[in-house]
């Protein structure tokens, strides 16, 4: 097992910084952050924290000299430092060639392509003319191949109206996919290549940010269709050969087949509930991971829903937590909140965790704290 | 509700601070820490950490100068600054008149009598002669009256021959109690007046250290005396008029009386099962207590044992955590450690909790772990 003096050196300092280090406080695993913002999520809880570039080659590169292990709570960070970092013995995880793969979403696609991973069919699209060119292919969706992130960079062209919209920019048509559930599976694999999958998660997005808005565990699915979407998160994770946490957003059309949508190597929002619904929580089981460490179980313990603290359309500023009280009295009500002073629309500000063995009750118990928390300012 | 700019200081910076910022961050509650170790468990992850004697009248009150609100993680701290605190308009809990009646055994044990909550007949004693002039009241367990903590302070008077150890300072002699049972029950209460309690909980305590050394919940007990040991919980922290969590550790004797034994008016080993047993932490649960939030349900989710890592005999130095390996592996172990990087024997180093739905499962699989994890030195 990795000695406890080992550093993890994390890039990033957001919510999915500050949830792992909820985790790895219980294991005296120490973790340096390394992020652009002074006011980060992580700022005063870690034992070092530098304000930096994530994309600057010197900055990073000199992060990781102090740290044993090093990861990322988010993608787009520079895979050339790591690289070298990793050329000089730093063990880097995910590695670094699997986040420049993952970092372009055509090559991330090409990817699937030549492993044979279900997708949904593509074209590589260099810049506007070229998807206008393409117009037969709509309705689709059309994503910029770098830069996307919290759904920005990924749009709907549903008929030649919405071309003059098209990304001017190396990107990609999607066929638009007439789905009957989003669904995500969590996977695990240390470097031992112990690997674990999590029961399928359902997704619900917001109509208009992209974003997650509700999550449900488990997954309203039949036990073929759950099967078959572990065995695909599976395959994708031993096809890249990563060390890490990875989850596998998928479609589940109509047909019952399924496509895998995106990935993401890192804790990710679809496993949030997984802090008080699972035996092992998503940021553990990152942990675990990159360490090197036994994995735990991913089992379920309870249902669970997962709404997003969303800031309110409309208000920018100071954050104010509305119905935080009302929620508070509800048993089986996890508020977790990011430590973000200033809200925007559609910042993720927090997320609430609701537990219960009543499935149906689960849904009315999610759908009322929803409407009751609010995230705003004055 | 508090604003969550507030800032709640704490006095005391180890575990139980720790395992308290742990539920803090997930409500972007900001904990200050006063400790006189600059190594404190604490240390790295507050917004403010202070180094000072916790009791030290001008230290203390110096502390509390930034603070909204003012809670404690141990009992023995300087009251004085506190109640000029509280009388200068912040908000002190547990109130610090409680705290100056619990740090002194002897006038717990009158406070009990005087406000009939069943406890072991006593005899308060100023010196070791009044011990000796007082044999015939043993066996019995001799305290003394201030500073006994973690199992120093308390042994037992079995015969004469004991007598020789008898502690010279002012104390007491409380009669053995031929127990059946050790329980606890917590409970806790805000300033609004709510008033929570947790399931009772079974203590089996390390033969000659006088420490926790498994915990079981729920207790192996009947309902009737679950109810009564919960009553009498309550009856405690309403008696005592206290804001804040109380652990109420209790005897059940042979004939099923119910007797208090102590109490601890912050979170306490005997819950620290509920991060991962109860819809709500105790950590959790005093913070909205001190805070004046809704408490949270106290309801266990599973049967949960806790087993204490206490430096093993025979080793002081840096620690080395053995076994935590094969530990990991196994589904629903919750390792938890407290930051310390020095052992010595006995020293509480860490816990674990351990969940299962069968209760026989869940003590042998506690007893493998106990057996399993050993903190130790080179």
């Amino acid at each position: 097992m990795a000695s406890q003096s080992q550093i993890l050196g994390v890039l990033g300092g957001g919510q999915l910084g500050r949830m792992l280090i909820q985790s790895a406080i219980n294991y005296n695993q120490d973790i340096h952050i390394l992020d652009p913002d002074p006011n980060a999520p992580c700022k005063d809880l870690c034992q070092k924290f530098t304000v930096g570039s994530l994309k600057d080659f010197d900055t990073v590169y000199a992060f990781g000299q102090d740290c044993d292990v090093i990861t990322v709570e988010i993608e787009s960070v520079n895979t050339e430092a790591l690289m070298k970092l990793e050329s000089e013995g730093k063990q880097v995880y995910p590695q670094p060639h699997i986040l420049k793969l993952i970092q372009d979403k055509r090559e991330q696609k090409q990817f699937y392509q030549q492993h044979a991973i279900p997708t949904a069919e593509f074209i590589l699209t260099e810049n506007k003319e070229e998807v206008i060119h393409n117009k037969s292919f709509l309705p689709a969706v059309n994503k910029l191949g770098k830069e996307g992130y919290d759904g920005r960079g990924v749009q709907v062209l549903r008929s030649e109206a919405d071309l003059d919209n098209a990304f001017d920019a190396p990107g990609l048509l999607e066929k638009l996919i007439d789905f009957d559930k989003e669904i995500a599976v969590t996977v695990a694999r240390n470097a031992a290549g112990e690997l674990t999958v999590y029961p399928a998660v359902e997704c619900a997005f917001h109509p208009t940010a992209n974003l997650v808005e509700f999550l449900f565990a488990p997954a309203d699915i039949s036990e073929e269709v759950e099967e078959k979407a572990k065995e695909i998160a599976k395959d994708v994770i031993l096809k890249l050969g990563m060390v890490g946490i990875l989850a596998v957003e998928m479609f589940v059309t109509k047909e019952g087949e399924i496509l895998v949508n995106e990935i993401a190597p890192r804790p990710h929002n679809s496993g949030h509930h997984t802090i008080e619904a699972n035996f092992t929580s998503q940021f553990e089981q990152h942990l675990r991971s990159v360490m090197n460490w036994p994995l735990g179980s991913p089992d379920l313990r309870c249902p669970a829903a997962m709404i997003n603290l969303l800031g309110e359309e409309g208000f920018t500023g100071p954050a104010i937590v509305e119905g935080q009280e009302t929620a508070l009295a509800e048993k089986g009500v996890y508020i977790h909140l990011y430590g973000k002073k200033l809200t925007k629309p559609f910042r993720k500000m927090g997320h609430v965790t609701v537990l219960d063995e009543d499935v149906t009750k689960l849904k009315a118990k999610a759908m009322k704290i929803k409407d009751l928390i609010k995230i705003k300012s004055n």
